[in-house]
């Protein structure tokens, strides 16, 4: 049966990093809230995860996944349990939780990319907010935004199988969820903040090795030159606002 | 071998969800940074692991925890290693990732219940940031606080084994590391905003009682009568700023 990702249609938010891995792997997937009302997907078929008191472990937001009567929300928590089922994790335990520990780290700076624009509160538009976007974006840049990529080449530089290798991984000598998370982190980036995102990567010529590694393999390419990629836009969590980059 | 907690000595912070875990299986453990500087412990024992480049799995911050060889960062991670070890987690598959899913959501809140008082950045004081905590307090109390207890409620509702019990459970009817992880939050939550988080909780009979339970277990109720328990306090995660309790 064909695993169900449950995202918002209109952008690539925390949805794509689950997208990626499905991808990746060739795996069979309907992406609900994308597809056809009359065909019981759409906004509705999501809702009612949501929504419906009937659901025993309702996700608290999406992404969520549904793989038979399996309901897995938070996005981590997804790519712990697709990792070995797609072979995008190695087998050992201490394997798996240092990948997780990574994803996790991923997801701490996703939050706070997406609070560069939206310091405030979610309920609110950006342009509620701006004046205190610029001060968090300028901190974002100054000081999180080089410490979390510093961190990331860290761990591909302390990964002994990377050495002699064009494409380095964070995990092992294959590539893992992690690494198709760090792209996408890394993409978003460039995306939201080209200037900030180039300063930073200038010292992380891994990292950018990693991002340049993940857009050659053969059904990512493929994929990201569909019309299941969604772009970046200003309703999602990387957004471009030229006066954020500074 | 004793586990190794490594966590900020003057605050219970993130590393008061593990210390949570470990006192109520009655581990085996040493709280480092806390220790003595003479006996190998304190703050150095603890930056070795943050600043050391021999370290192969660097934490990108504390708390992290060490088992042997192991060094395993991310909160809601070292919980997942933990939980079957101490016996804080069901046993099968899905009611493990169900509970790691809780405690990521749990986690969601720890980090917002964080930016109520630094929405611009954590290399600034509060007092540099007063006015937008005051606007993000808003809507932390208005919007968020209400989303996730009443979610929380839900999941506690939804569970079956609640039925006419005394002590409800998040998950199944035995005490999990996500029952102990929610108790901490909601304690936070009434230190630092004890207005909204009473009027949060009128709504949330089951949430209430969880807690009352904690701090009515036996090998709990000792650990938060003694010193080993540190005070909330206004360096930490959960501060009491009344201005932010509107």
């Amino acid at each position: 049966m064909a695993y169900e990702l449950h995202y918002w249609p209109g952008i690539p938010g925390r949805g794509e990093f689950v997208r990626l891995a499905l991808e990746a792997a060739g795996a069979d997937y309907v992406d609900v809230a994308r597809g056809d009302e009359a065909s019981g997907q759409g906004m509705a078929a999501m809702a009612h995860y949501l929504e419906d008191p009937s659901v025993a472990h309702p996700p608290f937001a999406c992404p969520f996944l549904v793989d038979g009567k399996r309901v897995i929300g938070q996005t981590a928590a997804i790519l712990l349990y697709l990792g070995p089922r797609l072979g995008l994790v190695a087998r050992g335990e201490a394997d798996q939780l240092w990948t997780h520990q990574i994803q996790l780290t991923i997801a701490d700076l996703v939050t706070e990319a997406h609070d560069v624009h939206h310091p405030i509160g979610s309920s609110l538009y950006y342009e509620q907010q701006r004046p205190e976007a610029l001060r968090r974006a300028a901190d974002f840049r100054s000081n999180r935004l080089p410490k979390f990529v510093g961190w990331f080449e860290a761990v591909l530089q302390r990964n002994p199988r990377n050495e002699g290798r064009a494409m380095p991984h964070l995990i092992g000598a294959r590539l893992s969820y992690a690494d198709l998370s760090l792209f996408q982190v890394v993409e978003g980036l460039r995306y939201a903040l080209p200037k900030a995102a180039a300063r930073a990567l200038k010292k992380a010529p891994l990292v950018t090795q990693l991002n340049a590694g993940v857009c050659a393999h053969k059904r990512l390419a493929a994929y990201l030159a569909s019309d299941r990629r969604l772009p970046f836009n200003e309703q999602g969590i990387f957004r471009h606002y030229p006066e954020l980059d500074g």
